[in-house]
C-alpha cells in the first residue's frame, strides 16, 4: 500500500477578485452552496431545478424552453452548443477576435465542420460589414459563431446586428456570452439569437463550474432533424432535457452537481433581485468612475471607447514595468488579484474585471489606491 | 423586457442519503466548500491543486502522474477516458451488466469505434471466462472496458483478474470506478489498471460535480501517439495536463471549479485520514450489519453474497408493495433517500447505499427501523 500523503485543511484567505473572472462571490451564493445535499431526483431538488430554469429565462430574456445550466464550465456550454448544431461536413462562419474567436474554430473543427474564419484584430469588436461579406461569399454556411464579449481583449461586439445579418442569410446564431450576461444588455429572443452559452463565474458572481445554455426553438428543430448521433455522451442534448424538462417524469442522465446548483439558483435570484436593468446600470456606473481613476493613473485602455466592455478593463501596462512582479504585489500585500493578458495580450495588458458582486464602489477604491501604490 | 420571477431562497432540509449517490456528504466538506473563492491561477490555488494529486494517487493506489479530476461528473470522466484513448476504427471489448456497462458501449461508439460486447446477466459480475473467450476471437481488440462495481446492480467484477487478462492479450484497460473508489479495494498499479474515473459522490462522501481520473503511462503514451484530434476540446487530456502538471508554469486551459475542488480536497484528505484500509473495512462491518437487519425484515438480496458490493445493497421488493409509495413514505416521514432500481430493476429492487460518510451505525439503525415502520 502506498502511504497516504499528509495534509492539512486548505484554509484560504478572502481575495478581492478584479480579474476576468472567477469574480467576487456574493456571501450568500457561497452560503447557499453549503446546505446539505440531497439528492437530483428529490422532489424538493426538481422544484429546484424548475425555479433555476425560469431564473435563467430571465437573465437570458428568453422564453426558450431548451434553457438549462450545462453540468461543468463555460468552455464545455461552447462544446455543447457546437456538437449538438453541429454535424460534419457543415459550414460555419466563425468571428475572430481574441482567444475565444479561436476556441469556437477549434471547436467547429473538432465536430468534423469547416470553419471559416473573419478575423478581427484583438481589442476591437467583430466587424459586420467583413461578416456580412462572408456570409455572400458562402451561401453554404449554416452558422455564424461569435463572441459577444471577448475575454481575452475586453471588447464588445454588436450581438443584435451581427444575429439579424446571420437570419438574413439563413443562417443559425451561436453566441458567447460568458462574460457579457448579467453584465450588458443581452436579450435572446428581441435579438434572435439561437444557441447561446455563459459561465456562472462571472457577472453572476457564483462559484465556478456552470455553463447557463439556451436554445432557440429553431436550433432545437435541427437538433431533433439531425442525421448523425452528437459526438458526446456527456453532453448531448437530447438526452440532457430528458432530466431538465421532464417535469414529475425526469428521467437520470448524469448526477446533477447539486450544491453548485444550488448556487447558481441563488445567484440568480440576486440578479432577479436587482433586476437585470439596474445590474446593467451599475455596471456602467462603476466602470465610469474605475475610468476616471485609471486615467488619472496614466493608463490606457486597449479597447476602443464605444466598443469597451464595463465589466472588464483591459489597459496596457506602463512601459518599464514589471508585470508579474505588479500582480504579485498586489495579490500578496493587498488580496486582490487582477488579471495577467491572454494570447497577443500576454505580458502586454492587465485585465481588470468589475464583475458582478466584484462591481463595487469599495473595490475601485482599493484597486486604484494598491495600484498606485505597487506602481509608485 | 421579461418580468424577474419571484423566487425564494432555496433551503433544503438535511436528508439522510443512502440511494445509490449522492451520499451523504462530509459536514467538513460542505464547509471547505464554502470557503472564498480564489483565482484558479493563485499560487494558493496550485498549491491546493497539487496536494489534491498527491491525495488523488493516495485514493487511487497509483503513482500514474497524469493523475486528476475531470471538472465535471463521473459520465464525463467515462467520456475523458474513451474520447483521449481511442480512435476511429479501434476495437474495444465492452463489458456489460448493468447500465454503465452499456453507456460504455455507447461512449466506444460515438468515438467512432467498434464495441464487443461480453454480456452477463444484471446482478451477476462480469465473467472473466468470456471476457478471456472474446479476447481469443478478437485478436484486433486494443481495449479491455469494464465497470468495477455497477451502481445499477450493486455487483463487484474482480478488476485484477479483468486486467491481468487485459495485458496478457496486450489491450489496455479502461475500468469503472465510479462506485467504487474508497469503498471497496482497489489497487491501480498493483492491478495494472491503464484508465480509471471515479465519482466524487459515492464513496469520497464529496458534492457531486467532479470526476477524478488516472492513466498510465501506457495510457499516456497512445494519447501522445494519437493520429487524430481528440473530438472534444473540453475534455482533451492533452490540453488539461498544461494546467495540473505545469507546476508554477500552469497554463490556463478552463477556469476550475474552485470551491467544488477544495470539497474534493477535503473528502480525500478525509479518507486519507482514515486510512484506505480503515474505509474499506468500515464500508464491509457496516454492510454486515445491514444485511443481517435486511434479512430480518425478509427482504432477498439480488446479488449472490461472494460478488455483492458492501457500499450498494441491491434488494428486491417485496411482492405487493407499491415502490414508489413506500419511497415516498421514507422521504418524507423519515428524511431517508433510499434509491429506486434502474434499467431492468426498475419498479423490482431498491439500492441502499452505504456510502463513505453515509456508511454509519445511525444510519442503519434509522433505515432499518423506517423501512420496518413503512412496509408494516
Amino acid at each position: 500500500m502506498l502511504n497516504p500523503p499528509v495534509v492539512s485543511a486548505f484554509l484560504p484567505p478572502r481575495r478581492i477578485l478584479m480579474g476576468p473572472g472567477p469574480s467576487d462571490v456574493y456571501p450568500q451564493v457561497l452560503a447557499a452552496q453549503s446546505r446539505p445535499t440531497i439528492g437530483h431526483l428529490d422532489p424538493l431538488f426538481i422544484g429546484m431545478m424548475d425555479e433555476l430554469k425560469s431564473l435563467l429565462q430571465y437573465a437570458f430574456q428568453t422564453k426558450n424552453d431548451m434553457t438549462l445550466a450545462v453540468s461543468a464550465p463555460g468552455s464545455a456550454g461552447m462544446e455543447t452548443c457546437f456538437v449538438n448544431l453541429l454535424e460534419p461536413g457543415d459550414t460555419v462562419i466563425v468571428c475572430r477576435n481574441g482567444v475565444f474567436g479561436d476556441r469556437m474554430r477549434q471547436n467547429v473543427e473538432r465536430c468534423g465542420a469547416e470553419a471559416i474564419v473573419v478575423d478581427n484584430a484583438w481589442g476591437e469588436p467583430v466587424d459586420p460589414h467583413a461578416v456580412e461579406a462572408a456570409l455572400v461569399a458562402n451561401p453554404k454556411a449554416k452558422y455564424l459563431a461569435f463572441v459577444h464579449a471577448e475575454t481575452s481583449t475586453g471588447a464588445l461586439s454588436d450581438a443584435k446586428t451581427l444575429c439579424a445579418l446571420a437570419r438574413k442569410f439563413g443562417c443559425l446564431s451561436i453566441v458567447d456570452a460568458v462574460t457579457s450576461l448579467g453584465g450588458v444588455e443581452l436579450k435572446v429572443d428581441e435579438w434572435g439569437i439561437d444557441a447561446i452559452y455563459s459561465g456562472s463565474q462571472k457577472c453572476l458572481s457564483c462559484v465556478p463550474g456552470l455553463s447557463p445554455v439556451s436554445f432557440s426553438p429553431a436550433a432545437v428543430e435541427k437538433i431533433k432533424q439531425r442525421k448523425t448521433v452528437v459526438q458526446s455522451w456527456f453532453l448531448d442534448q437530447s438526452l440532457v432535457m430528458n432530466y431538465w424538462s421532464g417535469g414529475a417524469k425526469r428521467s437520470y442522465h448524469h448526477t446533477a452537481p447539486v450544491n453548485t446548483l444550488y448556487a447558481l439558483h441563488e445567484s440568480l435570484r440576486l440578479l432577479a433581485q436587482e433586476g437585470l436593468e439596474n445590474a446593467w446600470q451599475r455596471h456602467r456606473d462603476m466602470h465610469k468612475i474605475l475610468k476616471q481613476e485609471l486615467q488619472r493613473l496614466g493608463l490606457e485602455f486597449v479597447v476602443a471607447e464605444e466598443s469597451r466592455l464595463p465589466q472588464l478593463n483591459t489597459v496596457y501596462i506602463p512601459k518599464g514595468v514589471d508585470d508579474a512582479a505588479i500582480r504579485k504585489q498586489l495579490l500578496v500585500q493587498y488580496n486582490l488579484e487582477i488579471g495577467a493578458g491572454l494570447g497577443e495580450f500576454a505580458g502586454k495588458a492587465w485585465r481588470i474585471g468589475l464583475m458582478g458582486y466584484a462591481a463595487r464602489r469599495e473595490n475601485i477604491v482599493l484597486c486604484i489606491k494598491a495600484l498606485e501604490n505597487v506602481l509608485a
